[in-house]
């Protein structure tokens, strides 16, 4: 299958992939992911890294993002065992967009919180 | 206000602002204001344009763009009133990013689907 998706066709998963990599969690654990190369990551030092974020959240967060190809998991027979993730290549290419998409909320965050806060007055 | 955001701060509204402009509706509403320029386009026009998408999320997406100051809108006071929309200047700076994240999800689509179809095999 190479055929190329269509956000406007509502029979495309092309939508909900865009609803799941579109999130701040998913942002934040690629870019991670992204620094930490050629390293991998453990759970509890991604967790560390991302303040605010619950153990469930960052746990289904991974889930997804390992189920569609973009993380991959890599457990390490200790005991308990320990689970140290990294990117694939796929992962690192959606890395490029999501960076850019961090940067303009970055960038226009205080302009936006502004026309925000008038428009609730 | 002109402090640059960080979405590690979980004080810092970047992280909100990226899950409100993070949503294939949103990406959806934007590229089709970005494309009909310099035209406005109507409510009912984006929703026929937009397969799947209810009154109700068209509704609550335009009046959070339009809150973020991403999308400015015009009444015209016939009856009954015709409500046209248009991109300010910050919600075309939008366009930037989330097209360069559309297109990623439309090319990598089919190879995710097949990651996802085998991880739940």
């Amino acid at each position: 299958m190479t055929a190329r998706g269509d956000v406007f066709d509502p029979a495309c998963p092309t939508r909900r992939l865009l609803d799941r990599v579109g999130t701040k969690w998913v942002s934040m654990v690629v870019k991670l992911l992204a620094e930490a190369e050629p390293d991998e990551l453990r759970f509890a030092e991604l967790r560390r890294r991302i303040p605010g974020i619950s153990q469930k959240m960052l746990s289904a967060t991974l889930q997804n993002l390992t189920a569609d190809g973009l993380v991959a998991r890599r457990v390490e027979p200790t005991v308990p065992p320990r689970v140290h993730y990294r990117l694939t290549d796929l992962g690192r290419s959606l890395e490029i967009p999501l960076a850019s998409l961090r940067a303009w909320a970055e960038e226009h965050m205080a302009e936006i919180d502004a026309a925000r806060s008038g428009s609730g007055a």
